[in-house]
């Protein structure tokens, strides 16, 4: 019982503060990591909103202003599940602020934006992380179509084979290999709850499938193994920067009508900006 | 914050106790029910075990002995998650000690052992229910099928149209009508996500399923309810004894190999004694 | 017996002229049309290789240049079964020697020739028809693939559902339909092997599928109706021209990056022209 | 073109008539087989409507009496398609006439006559067949209910794998192998219409499914391959024996509600004649 604490807190309460503080609060009922989160602080706008929100799902304190947050010592990670256009300023202040950050999809608005975050993250020296909790940054598609619900889909098609994965069945992937033997090839549908499979061995036995939320527990437990040992986990602030650059891509080409030439992040960040910022 | 805690003490901490300890730490996540489950105490025989297992899984406290659980005046409720043989004694026990009492399926090892236990219960007065958290009562079938991993899977075919379900994919359910337009007929792969089926509202939007555990948590759910009108929500220890008279001539018609009439029971139960007790 | 006889010309033999080929032969054992098809003669440049096709297939005669066999006085239908970019010119000496004609898709190379191909069919009043054998012009997709075979699939959503087709399982459609009672929506299967369907009477009883070689013996069914009533089934050449705008268009829209706005045709050929001829 | 001609002479013209009359035309479009069908006579007792039938399905000539059909000398094959009960009398007739038989399934109503066939077919040393078209013997199940239509499914678990298969999806295969390797075991879908599967290349490029009527093409391809080399394809009257005798044991054991140790029939008649005859 000598686990490190990691004190949270988190800005936002609505649909993603719910995923998140579920996960928060079921992690260490599945997970045996070193650092353990303590469910410290919750902020929102709405005293009377944040408030509730904070008794039904078990945070210790709350606050209306996310900077009085970010200022006490008493946390040490900070969550950002707010709308996409406050993850920056979010972000950045944490970091300044000596704490760990933890942040929604998509990082940024824009590449700019999104390489500030980078920069204060690493030059505070904190971990920092990404929140692609299907790890495969799935194009939410098809949202016009009820017959198809959440309507995440994705197939993936190369040269050694096919993968197909669909949100609504989450624990199967789907899976065609070119490699095998002819007249017995197919896809093949692929329990994830075996126990080979990354994160299933902390859950239930093989055929008994978990949900949706439990992607935000998986992705905790990779927070709180970063937070232990000082490595970001991917993908993080750097994936993000990567994921930017492909967004305001698609984004250009739709805009022109006109194939757009992706710059090249390496990982080197002055240069890049030198390279690319307009 | 006025609600009513119901102290619970758990009997077994093996994966049915794993199920069931998640169920009721999270139940108040999700579900605003009046009564809430504290968790009180968790028993087993192997000193190292159930302390290991009470850290792990959250319990205030732990015995190695269930008759002390029982005896104890800080406990309400008794769920008992052991060997399908210990069910009996331990309901009894409870009952007698006016705990309110949940049990694992089967409910017991014999139609006469099922009577008994219904009797405690009754006279007692306390709240009881049997843990069916299929709600339909799945054969565990087919499980030496390593292509099929849990394998539960059923299809009821009936006048008006039919259904299926998979318990590797539960949170869909297939069904046939027979009264939809001809040209139009066929199974509907529904998703039991929507709003409109049992439970989906305590969780998340259409779309974002949820997984084997949370069937625990929708059954506790129910218990709580039950805990705060004084009414055994059903699945209770009357279709506990129902199911028994099945599962009871099932195994008299494989060692005879003859059909056998089921004798009936209509909720008289000396009635019932009286006419079917071997 | 009195049936009119149709005799056949057909260009070209491969791939597809197997397709079309069995399609006539086998037409009388499953439709009751009043008009049958009569395999006269087949075509093709390679006098070995056309002579086994019409001995294989069951064709009368066999003929090295189609114009031959245009000029035959006892050929009633020419079908073109040909590379694309042959389609018009064969399609339009058949039509002014009087000749029905049914051409394989596309009808043309561009909107041009479609309007060329349509004025001649419409000129000598003969009946015409395109073989989009799938009724519903399915993008040919993912071909690239080589877990996805054939890979002809295609889902459309509407304000008041969707439907799901995949070439590999023709016999199902997966419809959803936007008006069923909540908490009973969902995708249905629906086995196109019910009577309710169209062309399913001519087959076998509902559940005993047919294969892909039949949907071309469906179109001939059509072809044969047309020549009976003399109106030319759907789709017929004006459809090829609407097909073929849109062809255009997409050519034209991946080149310039732009969207691009269609031409009406709306049945007024010489308007058409006028408006949108380049 | 000189191929040999086998004569054949179908008795019965119903459902089944339909499809093997159908799957003697077109045999010869998919399969270069030495010996080849032609459809010579067809018998029933109904003159109006075996007359209809012969014209309608291409027959040659028809009979009201099936003892003159096998009293023909222009007769090679004896085909039976009619009712169960009817299966011996004519099959023994056929042998001892000199005529090849194939004969519907199951072949006869009880082992002994079953017996009696094979003695007769293998006495005139004629070829035989038994008619699985679906080469497994499925059960025919679930008929009662209506969402399944023609209900054939089957699923057969074994020690390195798993087959499962579904007559309404005939051309794919579902395969689980033991042996994959971990973290990618599940099934497979396989679709049968690759070149490596047996009679795919007779047919469509890989994708393009076939239907029912394609499963007796195949059976008869094997039927005149036999004949020419004078070797009974299987399955034959020998494996219509040892299903007999499976199916006269289910029938025993559902009267007797006991187990029933099948008799052993290793192939030497005389000696499973005196073992197991009642």
């Amino acid at each position: 019982m000598n686990k490190k604490q990691v004190r949270v807190g988190m800005v936002g309460y609505k649909f993603m503060g719910k995923a998140h503080s579920h996960a928060f609060r079921d992690l260490p009922f599945y997970f045996d990591t070193e650092a353990v989160p303590v469910l410290q602080a919750i902020a929102g706008r709405d005293a009377a909103g944040v408030r509730e929100a904070a008794e039904k799902m078990g945070w210790a304190s709350w606050e209306t202003d996310w900077r009085r947050l970010i200022e006490r010592d008493d946390i040490d990670l900070i969550a950002i599940v707010t709308p996409n256009n406050t993850h920056a300023e979010i972000a950045i202040a944490a970091a300044q602020a000596g704490k760990h950050v933890i942040c929604e999809k998509p990082l940024a608005l824009t590449v700019g934006q999104a390489l500030h975050m980078l920069e204060a993250v690493k030059k505070a020296g904190v971990v920092h992380m990404v929140c692609h909790n299907y790890r495969l940054g799935v194009f939410e598609a098809t949202r016009s179509s009820r017959g198809n619900r959440a309507g995440n889909r994705f197939e993936i098609n190369g040269e050694k084979g096919s993968i197909r994965w669909d949100m609504e069945n989450l624990n199967h992937l789907q899976v065609y290999l070119e490699e095998d033997e002819p007249g017995l090839q197919g896809f093949r549908t692929i329990s994830c709850t075996e126990v080979e499979h990354p994160f299933a061995a902390a859950y239930w036995p093989a055929g008994h499938i978990i949900g949706y939320e439990h992607t935000f527990i998986n992705l905790l437990a990779e927070m709180m193994n970063g937070i232990s040992t000082g490595v970001s986990p991917s993908p993080n602030f750097e994936d993000g920067v990567r994921n930017q650059i492909v967004l305001e891509a698609v984004e250009q080409s739709v805009q022109t009508g006109q194939w757009v030439k992706l710059p090249e992040y390496t990982g080197n960040l002055p240069s890049f900006k030198e390279q690319s910022m307009r």
